[in-house]
C-alpha cells in the first residue's frame, strides 16, 4: 500500500526506491551462478547436499562450456530433447520474433503459433491422430492420455512396462517401471506392469530375437487375459524405451500389441516423448513398426527443449469422445504461443535441413558400426543396440554371464566403475549420458560425422576404464 | 533413409524436396487460424465440437484484438496470469536476449537465469522459504510439494478444501475441491475434503466473519481429529482461493491453520499459483495474513505466464530432508533457461515499476470502491469481495435467500443468465472472467485507472441484463 501521487500509466516510471529494485549478482562468473545455485535451486532426482553442478556459461550445437572455457561435446542431447542441437539461429530467430509478437496467449482461443504447430505435428504423426492437446512437457502429455483412455473405455486399469519412464507427475510415475517410481507408489494407482522384450536379458529365456518378440506378446496376452480385459483401459509402451535401455522391440511385437488392443477394445498409448521427432531416423519411431497407436505422446524434440511443450495427438475415434462431452483436463499454458513458435520453426528447420535423414544415415554410417567396433575391442560392452542417433552400450562385468558392470539401482562404492567411466568421458571432453550399467550415445539428430567421430574416440578411451572392471 | 550425398555440416542446405518443406497457411487470416484450430488443437476441459475459439490476432498491455480489428479489455489476465499486462517490453526484450545467449538447458547444471531467477524468488518469499524447486506451471508443483510433504512425515493423507482448484495432474486434481475433480477420481487418492471459511455462503451457519473463522477452524480441527493426526502429510489451501470465488479468509484463519499444523507435525502447504506475485496487492498473499507456510507453490504472475514456469518455494527443514537423501522427483525442463529469465526481468520490472503497490492502490482506490458501488445499483450482485486486483462479484436471484444466479456446475439453458452476462460485457468491449454464477474483475496488476474505469463501465451494462434474472 502506498499513499504516494502516482501516474496512472501502466508504465510509468515512478521513482523506485532503490532498495525495491533487485540487483543482479554483478559480474557473472562461474563461481557467482554456482552459489546461487546452491543456495536456492533446488534440484530434481537428488540430495541436494551431494550435488555439485556444473555452471554451464554457454552452448551451441552440439558443445557447451563452462566458466573456464572447457568445452564438452554433449552425447545427452541435453535430457535427449536437443534435437537440432543447441541455439540453432533459424528457432532462436522464431522465437524472438514470437515474443516481439505475442509471447503468451490463454488456451481457449485460436492464435496463429498453436494452430500451425498443431497442423504441423498432425502432418507427422501416424494414421488419423490428426488432433493435437498441447501441455508443457512429456508427464503431463502420458497424464492426458491416460485420461482420455480411461473414459474413453470407462474402464480403470493401465498396463505398462517394467523398464519404463514416463514422468514425474503422480499418475506418470505410476506407469513408469524404474525405481523412481518407488517412493512415489503406493499401489492403488490401477496400473499394473508387465515385462516387455528385451532380448539380451530376456525375461523369457528366449534365445533368438523372434523368440523374445513371441513370448513377450504371449506373457502380455496371459496378463490381458488374468487381469480382465474388460478392465483394462490402456496399454502404455515407449515405442522403443528409452532411459531404461533402448530395446528396439523385435519385429512383430508391437504390431502384436496393437492387435490384442483392438481385440480387447484397450486403447494403444506409444510414447514418444523420447523417440519422436528425429531420434531414431523417423519422424516418429512407430513407423520403424509400421503401427499406429490411438494416442501418442511427444515432448522435448517437438521443438528441442527451446521452450517447454509437450502434448498428445489424439486418433478421431478418441476424440469423437469429446465432441459432444466436455473433456476434463486442462492446464493454463496449452499451446503456448511461444513454445508452439519453436515447435512450428523447429520443425520447418528438420524439413529443410533433412534432420531427420541425417539422424538416419549418422547412425547407419558413423554412430552404429562405430559403437559395434569398439564393442569387438572392449570386453566392458556387452550388447550395443539402437537406431538414429539413439544408441545403448550395455555394460558387463562378465560377458558370458551378461552380470552388469554394477548392480540394478546402485550409488556410492557400488557404482564406481560407471562413475570412473563417466569421469573419464569428461576427461576427454565428451558428456556422456549415463544410466545405471549403461551409456546412451544420444546426440543432436544434426551432429556432424567429424563430431560424432570424436565422441568415438572419447568412449574408447572411457571403456579402456570400464574394461578394469571386467572379470 | 536416404542414399544421396550428403555433406555432414550441421547446417548444410542439402536442397530439400519441395514436397518435404513445410508451408505456412498463407496469407494468416483469422479464418485461416481459426480453420487450423478446429481441424487440429484440441482444447482443455471443452467438448470440441460445442466451442467456437476466438482467433486473437494481438495484445498489448490490458488489451486484446482479433483479425477484425475488434478490441477487448481483458479483465482475465489470460487465466489470471498475466500481471503485468501483454507484451511488456523489457521482459519481451529479456527473452529474445536470452534466447540468442542460452535458450534451454539441462536442469543438472547450473545456470545463470535458474540461479538468479531462484535467488530473487527466495527473497520475495516469506519466512525461510529459500530453496526453489521449478517446474513448468501449477500443476505440477502442486504434484511436487505434496510428494515432499508426504516424503518428509512418512504420512499418506492429504487434506485440502471443497471450492479450490490446484491443476490437471493426477494429485493436484485430486485435491482440487470443484466438479473437474470428478472424472478423475476413483476414491484411492488419500485425499480428503474439508470446508474452509466462506461468510457469505456459511457451510457453519455463522453470522459473522470472526464467527465464521472460529467455526471453519473447529470443523477443521475436528476433521483432523477423526482423520487421524498421525494419518496426515499435508494441509494444501490457497491463500484467497481464485477460480472458486476468491473468498478472503476471515483474520485469524490462516494463523490457526498454521497452528493446527504445528501442533500435529502436518506439512502446511500454501497455494499461491493464482495469489502470488501482485495479485493480491502483495508480492504473496501470505503476507496479508502474516503466515509463512512450509511449502508454498507459484506459478502465473512469476513471469506473467510469457514462458512456461512454476514451482516450489521450501522451508530449511523441509529442504534439510532432501539434503543427504535423493528427492525423488524430476521433470525435463525444470529451472527452463527462457523461463527463469523471463522471471528475473518480471520481477525487476515488477520493482521497478512498484506493479504489486500499484495492484494494492487500484484495489483500494478504484476496483474496490467501483465494485461496490455497482453492487448498490443492482440487484444481480450478492456481494463483492477481494483485494488489490483480485475480486469476485456473486451474482444472484435473490438478495435476500442468496439464491445463486445460476446453479452450482450449470450448463445450457441453466446457465443462460451468466452467458447472458458474458455477453452484454463483450458486446461492451470487455472479456470478462466467468465461473459458475460469479463474474471475477481480474486484470493485470498495473492496469491504469482509466481502463479501470473502462471495465467498471462495461460491467455496469452487463449487470443490467444480470438484473433482468432477478426475482
Ligand atoms: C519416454 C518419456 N516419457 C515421458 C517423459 C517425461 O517428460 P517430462 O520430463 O517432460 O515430464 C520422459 C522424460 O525423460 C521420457 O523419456
Ligand atoms: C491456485 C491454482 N493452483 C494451481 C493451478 C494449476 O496451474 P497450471 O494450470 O499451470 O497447471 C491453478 C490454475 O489455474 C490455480 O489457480
Amino acid at each position: 500500500m502506498t499513499t504516494e501521487a502516482q501516474t496512472s500509466g501502466r508504465r510509468a516510471a515512478a521513482a523506485p526506491r532503490a532498495a525495491d529494485v533487485p540487483r543482479a549478482a554483478d559480474p557473472v562468473t562461474g563461481a557467482a551462478v554456482k552459489a546461487a545455485d546452491r543456495a536456492h535451486v533446488f534440484h530434481s532426482w537428488s540430495a541436494q547436499g551431494l550435488i555439485d553442478p556444473l555452471a554451464v556459461a554457454g552452448a551451441d550445437g552440439s558443445y557447451f562450456w563452462d566458466y573456464d572455457g572447457t568445452r564438452y561435446l554433449d552425447f545427452t542431447s541435453g535430457l535427449v530433447y536437443t534435437n537440432i542441437g543447441y541455439q540453432h539461429p533459424k528457432v532462436v530467430a522464431a522465437i524472438q520474433e514470437q515474443a516481439g509478437k505475442l509471447a503468451t496467449f490463454a488456451p481457449a482461443f485460436a492464435v496463429e503459433p498453436r494452430s500451425e504447430a498443431a497442423r504441423l505435428i498432425a502432418e507427422r504423426t501416424p494414421g488419423d491422430l490428426d488432433k493435437i492437446f498441447f501441455t508443457n512437457g512429456g508427464a503431463e502429455a502420458i497424464e492426458n492420455a491416460i485420461r482420455m483412455a480411461r473414459l474413453h473405455t470407462g474402464r480403470p486399469k493401465v498396463l505398462s512396462a517394467y523398464r519404463s519412464y514416463h514422468g514425474g507427475t503422480a499418475t506418470a510415475v505410476n506407469v513408469t517401471g524404474d525405481p523412481r517410481r518407488w517412493p512415489s507408489d503406493n499401489g492403488t494407482s490401477g496400473v499394473v506392469h508387465f515385462w516387455a522384450p528385451f532380448a539380451y536379458r530376456s525375461p523369457f529365456y528366449s534365445s533368438s530375437e523372434a523368440e523374445e518378440g513371441e513370448r513377450a506378446l504371449r506373457h502380455l496376452a496371459d496378463t490381458i487375459a488374468f487381469e480382465g480385459p474388460g478392465t483394462i483401459a490402456a496399454i502404455v509402451l515407449e515405442t522403443i524405451p528409452g532411459t531404461a535401455g533402448i530395446m528396439v522391440p523385435p519385429p512383430g511385437y508391437l504390431a502384436g500389441v496393437r492387435e490384442l488392443c483392438d481385440r480387447h477394445g484397450i486403447v494403444f498409448v506409444l510414447d514418444e516423448v523420447m523417440t519422436g521427432f528425429g531420434r531414431t531416423g523417423k519422424w516418429f519411431a512407430a513407423e520403424h513398426f509400421g503401427v499406429t497407436p490411438d494416442l501418442l505422446t511427444f515432448a522435448k524434440g517437438v521443438n528441442s527443449g527451446y521452450v517447454p511443450l509437450g502434448g498428445v495427438a489424439i486418433s478421431a475415434e478418441i476424440a469423437a469422445t469429446f465432441e459432444n462431452r466436455p473433456y476434463p483436463g486442462g492446464l493454463t499454458y496449452s499451446g503456448h504461443p511461444l513454445a508452439c513458435a519453436a515447435a512450428v520453426a523447429t520443425i520447418r528447420v528438420m524439413a529443410e535441413e533433412r534432420v531427420v535423414e541425417q539422424a538416419a544415415r549418422i547412425g547407419e554410417t558413423v554412430l552404429g558400426p562405430g559403437l559395434r567396433e569398439l564393442a569387438e575391442r572392449h570386453p566392458s560392452v556387452g550388447e550395443v543396440r539402437g537406431t538414429g542417433v539413439f544408441w545403448a552400450l550395455d555394460l558387463v562385468r562378465d560377458r558370458a554371464t551378461r552380470e552388469p558392470l554394477v548392480p540394478y539401482n546402485a550409488s556410492g562404492e557400488a557404482n564406481a566403475p560407471m562413475a570412473a567411466f563417466a569421469a573419464e568421458c569428461k576427461a576427454r571432453g565428451l558428456w556422456p549420458f549415463v544410466n545405471m550399467n549403461r551409456t546412451h550415445a544420444v546426440p543432436p539428430c544434426n551432429i556432424s560425422e567429424a563430431e560424432a567421430e570424436e565422441g568415438l574416440a572419447a568412449l574408447d578411451a572411457a571403456l579402456s576404464v570400464a574394461d578394469r572392471f571386467t572379470v
